[in-house]
């Protein structure tokens, strides 16, 4: 279906959301993983590639600056550039963990640059629509949150083209400067990797493989103020009882 | 339908996501809306608020930090206190756009605090999973950026459960931190109005109202370098005939 139509649809038709269609995107938001391994080099058709694109052009933007540029990157030339920062930036990291967590680290397959077809790297530009934005007076750091909106409504979105995308954070931001010519003024935000995958892991593969477990969100929920949790107001009626 | 019910069917059955339903997903990321006037006073049930907080805790984090947590405000003496911290930071703000687009911004509302009957501050623990995070070695604000996928996902499940967010960033941290009690070394990242809506807007309130345009997305796409955008390459064309 081309995305002209389906925000059309949105536009023209009756905005509700049906039981189905919301399950739909639980689904969607369940399923999503940090694909690292499992990409295929199957080409990312256009048409798919500019439907994420425009998913990532349709999130929140402070004050509506719309602040993040996409480079798509297909050459091998450049992904072999970014894959040797990145295991620059890798091999720094792996003496940060001691021990057994340290030799755990070194199994870890952390990144698909050179497996995914494409590779795309999302950026801030900081002073766009001019000096003072709508919003952003008090958190000068809204306009990297926007950016960082459209990346998780990217995630989705391939999610929903049943395609796997990996964030790929262990690279410095100098490096992906130099690569892809991005101006001083241009903070880049995340270099994403993207293509078909083998498979979708049941759970984080993190999680899966014991790095560490899913807090429970019970502990992380806190009503009116900090510290008064589920958990926390259930010790205290033990300790009155 | 119950979230464990939903979560199970992912884990257990093939995660293919149909045309349908991925269309589902387009339909609720290009509908999404920062809602602030069109609150409801309706209760949300706490089974919504609950698949919304657990889509929250479903988004990626890096190297599975899951740095959030989330205060939920019912109450209206809390709210107020936000509300007062709010018309002190936007009237500051106010100051800092001239003439016309002054008068503008003043003419613009720019939360619901009051109006929407869930307030919800979403934090981030910079502490978390200890001192070293996998995947953050390089960059230290990827925690942050991690509270902000958990955000873009409650914008959507709230979305998708027809209710409305409005993220209102005219506040500064101190404040929030101050009202509800959060520990230093928590940062607050957003705090976020929810609730029932009597409509959604077509399009975001500040295009409709021509605060600024959208930007042209072919614009904003590059190719394998910074520059290279379709607009350019057409450009290079017409030079070159």
């Amino acid at each position: 279906m081309d995305i002209i139509t389906i925000t059309t649809n949105v536009i023209m038709n009756n905005m509700r959301i049906t039981d189905e269609e919301r399950e739909a995107v639980y689904k969607t938001i369940f399923s999503r993983r940090d694909v690292r391994k499992e990409f295929k080099p199957d080409r990312v058709s256009d048409e798919m590639l500019m439907r994420i694109l425009t998913a990532a052009h349709h999130a929140p933007s402070v004050g509506f600056m719309q602040p993040w540029d996409f480079i798509v990157i297909r050459d091998n030339k450049i992904k072999k550039e970014i894959k040797a920062e990145f295991k620059h930036a890798n091999a720094k990291a792996e003496k940060m963990f001691d021990g057994q967590k340290g030799e755990k680290y070194k199994s870890l397959k952390l990144e698909g640059i050179m497996e995914a077809p494409v590779g795309i790297c999302v950026t801030c530009d900081r002073t766009r629509n001019g000096p003072v934005v709508l919003g952003r007076t008090s958190l000068p750091e809204m306009d990297l949150f926007s950016a960082v909106c459209a990346i998780q409504n990217m995630w989705l979105a391939a999610r929903a083209e049943n395609l796997g995308m990996g964030w790929v954070s262990i690279i410095t931001n100098d490096a992906l400067q130099a690569i892809l010519g991005i101006p001083e003024h241009i903070v880049p935000i995340a270099y994403l990797c993207l293509g078909h995958v083998t498979q979708f892991h049941k759970k984080p593969e993190l999680e899966e493989m014991g790095w560490l477990s899913r807090e429970k969100l019970d502990e992380l929920i806190h009503y009116e103020r900090w510290g008064a949790t589920t958990a926390n107001r259930f010790n205290a009626e033990n300790i009155t009882i």
